[in-house]
Parts: structure tokens; C-alpha cells; sequence
């Protein structure tokens, strides 16, 4: 049935646009239905409910961002330079929707892992594997002299990742990149500098 | 009439925990009502809006947390010192409510900030008004040899008010405190940290 499984994509595809603009609770099955050209009956052939939906939605979300950053984290270049890359390419996400879309995950963060439990395990997956990418390459950076001996990979990409929400989520709500741009320059600038290589 | 006043208080102050703990969408005026042991029609004689209403419960907490921030920011010890009990009172006023409410302003920017204009001006104000406590504090620290020179007060009390916000949003999807403990680890064991004084 391939009219069906092009409806499917399509939902899945636009939805998750919608999501991240409206979140969870503000877009609902008509509207993701319509912003697909779908029958909203039709939405109930392919999935059970919205929550099913959304954890579809995030488990595609979650897959091509690991798969994106495993690709810039293989690539060439020295660890820091791949882990910058790693940051630009959500910046450069973000600013390709001018600000209105940011983290699918951080977005249902905030809105329904406290209160329906079956995101939290999805959620934690997608972060989890964010923070392993960012560890993977400041295990590098660590053993090439580039950062401080003392800054523990893991506590360091935790940090990172959440910091990083957090820059994302003032951008959205001001429709910049000065957040986004001020994040980077603490990061490399500071947090990520030898201290011989500081300028004070 | 000191029972219209006294509804009035209960919904605003009860409505603020409804907000924070189920979001702008999620809390109707139906539950904001019951919560506050209100009915529904009354409601509308105190505000125009749920829009109305929110506005003025941002408002509200927007003072208060200024207020405090005010507070411990004249009290007693080093720049440092009472930067850390700063960012201490947020973590434990996440941990009183078990994580459940967090930054109401943080949980508006994520759902309102990019649909209801009426939201960005009193949103900007309240992380205005928390990042300008965050720089005077580190302007002492600085002229106090307590961090590095090279760091920009204006900038890092951005950095550090949006990478809060970014650990305070994982540790309420954890219902955990870990991401805010990794957060005041990497802050003040690092980014705040006089080169000289670093244990590498």
C-alpha cells in the first residue's frame, strides 16, 4: 500500500516539525493531520493515539541525530574542531528554521516526561547517546593535550548537553543566535582552554 | 472585600505551582480553578484570561525571584561565596517540590514564548533582571582576583543563566538533582577557577 506508507512518512515528517513548534499538547491530531494533507481518520490507521505518535516521532528524531553526530564525530580533524562541528550543526539547525524549531527532546522534556512516563525512557536514550558523543571526543581532547587534564569527559559532556538546552531554548524565545553564539565562545574560550593558553 | 482578595491570592498563588508543574497548555482554568478551591466563574472576575492570569503570575514570581536574588546577593561573604548560594537556593527549591516545579519562567520561554508575543517582554525582563545580579556578582569576583580577568562578566552570567536552565530542565525530567550537582561541579571547580589554582 504505497499511498499508505507516503501518509505515514508524511505525518511522521511534518508532524515532527509541528511538534516542535507547538509541543505536545499544543498541536493536536487535527492539526497534525491537516499540516500532513492526511484524513485525521486516516492518523488512527497508523497510530494508536498521539502519545504513540510522538515516541514514533522521537524515536526517528533520536536516530538521526545520533547518526548525524557519529558522522561528524568519525570525520577529520582534530577533537575539538569535530566537537565544535558537533555544537555548529545544531546551531545551524536551528537557525535554518529562523529559530521557531529547536530540540525535539528538550521540547518534550519540558512539556511530558514529568508527566507520561513512557518519554522518560526515549528521552534519557536520546541524551544518553548525545552525552556518549560528546565523551567519545573529549576522551580525545583529553588524551591529544587539548584540554585540561582535570575536566572529566563524562561530567564535562553532561555538562555540555544541558548547558547546550539551555542556550537553545533562550534563542528560540528571542529568535537569535546570540545565546547560541555566546554558549560556543564560553565553551572554547574557557571551559575548554589549557590554562597556558589563557589570555588573562 | 477580603474574600475576593483572598481568591484572588489563593489562584495566583496556587495557579503558579498548576503552571510550572503542568505547563501554560496543560493547566486549564478549569484546574487552576479547583486547585484553588475557586469556582470557574469566579476566575473571570479576577482576570480576563488564562493569558491575563499567567501574565500576572510571571509577574509575580518575577519579583520574588529578583527580590531574592536581591537578598543574597547583599549578604554577607565573598563574590563567590554568594554566587554559589545563588545558584544553591534554585537547586533547593527544585529539591522542595521533588523536582516537580521548576523555573516557571523557563517552562513559559520553552511553550509560550514563541506563539504569545504578550510573553517575550516579561520573560526577557525576568532572565534581564537575573543575569544582571549574575554580572555584578562576578564584576566583585573578578575585581577580587577570585576568577580569571579574561572572563566577561556580562557574558558568563548569560552563559551561566542559560546552562542553569538547561541543567534544571534534565533534573526535573530525572526527578534527580545529579545534573544541577554536575552543573555547580563544572561551574565552580572549573569555569570559575583561577588557572594558577587549577589541579592539573
Amino acid at each position: 500500500m504505497p499511498k499508505g506508507r507516503g501518509n505515514r512518512e508524511r505525518l511522521l515528517r511534518l508532524g515532527s516539525t509541528l511538534l516542535q513548534e507547538r509541543g505536545y499538547q499544543g498541536a493536536g491530531v487535527q492539526e497534525i493531520a491537516d499540516a500532513s494533507a492526511v484524513p485525521k481518520g486516516s492518523f488512527y490507521n497508523y497510530f494508536k493515539s498521539k502519545e504513540d505518535f510522538a515516541l514514533e516521532v522521537l524515536d526517528h528524531y533520536q536516530q538521526e541525530s545520533c547518526a548525524e553526530l557519529e558522522r561528524i564525530l568519525s570525520g577529520s580533524g582534530g577533537p575539538l574542531e569535530r566537537l565544535r562541528r558537533m555544537l555548529d550543526a545544531g546551531i545551524a539547525a536551528m537557525k535554518s528554521t529562523d529559530f521557531k524549531v529547536g530540540c525535539l527532546a528538550g521540547r518534550l522534556t519540558q512539556e511530558v516526561a514529568g508527566q507520561i512516563p513512557a518519554f522518560r525512557e526515549p528521552l534519557e536514550r536520546h541524551f544518553q547517546c548525545v552525552r556518549d558523543h560528546f565523551a567519545r571526543v573529549l576522551v580525545e581532547a583529553r588524551d591529544a593535550g587539548e584540554i585540561e587534564r582535570s575536566l572529566d569527559p563524562e561530567a564535562t559532556a553532561e555538562f555540555l548537553v544541558n548547558a547546550f538546552q539551555g542556550a537553545a531554548l533562550r534563542a528560540k524565545a528571542a529568535h537569535s543566535e546570540a545565546p547560541l553564539e555566546n554558549f560556543r565562545r564560553l565553551v572554547f574560550d574557557h571551559l575548554l582552554r589549557l590554562s597556558g593558553k589563557r589570555t588573562s
